[in-house]
């Protein structure tokens, strides 16, 4: 067992469970007679390079607790990959701290980052544990059943679906929200969850996975308007037409340093959807939200399984770390088979999760590319938990 | 007493305590000798027009308790002006099924369709008690302290504030977020609840009640920028200029049969917000986000004071309908003076709550016109009640 402080910090697109895996790490290595101090950096590697710390020991257990259940990233975040030069930097720090245990939370980006660090501390010969633990709304992880911050942004876009479906059938049209995800349809899969009724919305689901097509479209909510008098559509901010490019991009420029668009905090790509139905398929009544930074954000809406999984990967990382049989790794959710969902936990090489994203499968989503399957529903509902219970009048559903 | 059927309608946008009011009433009906059938219409008054009722009497106690809990219009809403023509159809409908009592839960529109069909019965001289019972979450009708509907949009708009002034501590930069009220800037200012310590956002609001000028704006949005390296900032759908034009309306074009102009279900205001700020103030990370219909119809997110007084509104209507010392009328909400917070309902004559709306007083809002003040937040606390409760590491928020 290798002794030395220990650094922990957050990168990436915050989530409401964030704060869980960095509480389940501090605590756990609070116990650890091999982990001296616990330096928390902020902002992610830009803390590390800026001499940005705060000593994680010196918060009381009351506050931990709080800042656990508390959404976004309480040591603030970033996204910023590091160049060799900044791993050079970035080593001086930490040998400075007597840092002999990093620990990032993130996503595949974050899990790039970490990597990047492991190997050049190898080359650099900066003796350090280098452990990546999973966080992403976007589900995208690769070697992961699912990852913390799924659920409970899946359960907000459920709930925010039921709503809006009975906003639908009150003041009926056609109603189109844009739900984040990048490469992965996973999260606007989750919107499929809020339905109980056969008529219930949403209607139609368009994915990442599937070219999405605006006549294919058009048609669809011509079809749901036709049977049901109205139509509630989720889709995917990253739907890219037939050639791979992004429907939003048409919209919209910016950049981050990993070369990923910016398509959150835009209301541009429902918009533009909405303007298609009103003029191609006739109809007047056409809105569009989008709901943007709510879904990772929103207090008070969270999957009680999520947060114990989110604090547990924080736990295991460092449990595994201090062990040392590995000195470098990524946390993965893996769900056991069997009828009661039960989840064990693995610790698998970097270079496994790093950067790539994981898809829905094929099996999750239906032929004609516009829906979810009942196997996709199966998957997403443990990791969601109970939602609202939604009344009807009998005779309303009838109609 | 006068003996006859009820019938009981919703109108206008939905809410998420609209069908605690239905459910008040409805009970409230059940117990009394003077009230026959309870028919509810589907989609206000379009249903009467139609004749598509349902029986409320067939409903369970267990379906009506589960429809009061559950957001949204349950029989369906419209958005539509009564003719001449049309009430003489609605009499002749209302005369079939020996309707005596009419209530109609909604915002001032609502209020104007009763106003309008009660004057045409005393002209028809069709015997019929009419009463309005209130809801908008924009909080803008006269003679009412607050309206139900409002401080559970309220609470959700605080949530949403303290989320998302969590996720800009951790990834900073500009964040606009519009908020719905097309008059009435009470939502918009409920974001301020979500504020806890000092630099807790949003930072900047503005209101429909005071014109919104470009380039003051730009001006606000740089000095907070300055001083915290980042600004989250409330925007109502419904600033105008300094000419009373809406500046939305520089984008969006349908109107309903009220007249409104279409604020919602779009992102164009946002998004150009955003670019100003980009442009003018050149700073390069902003978003912008629309909350749009979330903030009516979200379940899950009640105000318990909300729920309860909007069930109240709904007893009390039909209570002094029976009475029959009026024979029309508003239910309105009374704040009791005092420091403990208690409300009592007056019924006020329709016209005074007919159309017109109430805005912000001016000492709810501060001089530079971009924030509110302590007087609004001590109105609006006891409204939306606790908040999930937030949690910070010491040593970031001396950051």
């Amino acid at each position: 067992m290798q002794t030395g402080n220990m650094l922990i910090a957050q990168s990436g697109g915050p989530s409401m469970v964030i704060n869980q895996s960095l509480i389940g790490a501090v605590l756990s290595a609070a116990k650890s007679p091999a982990i001296g101090r616990i330096y928390g950096a902020r902002h992610g590697i830009k803390g590390i390079l800026d001499g940005s710390f705060i000593d994680l020991r010196r918060e009381t257990a009351r506050t931990l607790e709080a800042v656990a259940h508390t959404p976004s990233s309480a040591l603030g975040s970033v996204r910023r990959k590091p160049t060799p030069s900044d791993c050079a930097a970035i080593f001086q720090a930490l040998h400075r701290l007597d840092v002999r245990y990093f620990f990032y939370i993130g996503g595949n980006d974050s899990a790039e980052t970490v990597h990047i660090i492991n190997e050049e501390a190898k080359r650099a010969r900066y003796e350090l544990a280098c452990f990546h633990i999973p966080k992403t709304i976007d589900n995208d992880l690769r070697e992961n059943d699912h990852t913390p911050g799924y659920g409970s942004a899946a359960k907000f876009v459920a709930c925010a679906f039921q709503g809006d479906d009975l906003d639908n059938r009150a003041l009926s049209g056609v109603k189109i929200d844009i739900i984040m995800g990048r490469h992965a349809g996973f999260l606007t899969a989750a919107s499929a969850l809020a339905r109980q009724n056969p008529d219930d919305g949403p209607h139609l689901i368009y994915l990442p996975e599937r070219p999405f097509d605006l006549d294919r479209f058009t048609d669809d909510v011509k079809k749901v308007v036709a049977r049901l008098g109205r139509c509630v559509v989720a889709v995917s901010e990253g739907i890219s037409d037939d050639q791979g490019e992004l429907i939003a991009s048409r919209f919209i420029k910016e950049t981050d340093t990993h070369g990923n668009k910016q398509l959150s905090g835009s209301g541009a790509l429902g918009d533009m959807l909405a303007q298609v139905i009103r003029t191609r398929a006739g109809i007047s009544r056409v809105r569009a939200d989008t709901f943007g930074y709510l879904q990772r954000s929103f207090p008070g809406v969270v999957s009680a399984v999520d947060a114990r999984e989110a604090r547990e990967v924080g736990a295991v990382a460092v449990r595994e770390a201090v062990k040392g049989a590995v000195t470098s790794g990524s946390v993965a959710i893996r769900r056991k088979t069997g009828a009661k969902y039960a989840v064990t936990y693995a610790v698998v090489p970097l270079r496994h999760v790093a950067r790539e994203t994981r898809h829905m499968p094929s099996n999750f989503i239906n032929r004609a590319g516009n829906d979810v399957t009942q196997a996709f529903l199966d998957y997403a509902r443990p990791l969601v938990g109970p939602l609202p219970k939604i009344g009807h009048f009998r005779q309303m559903l009838g109609s």
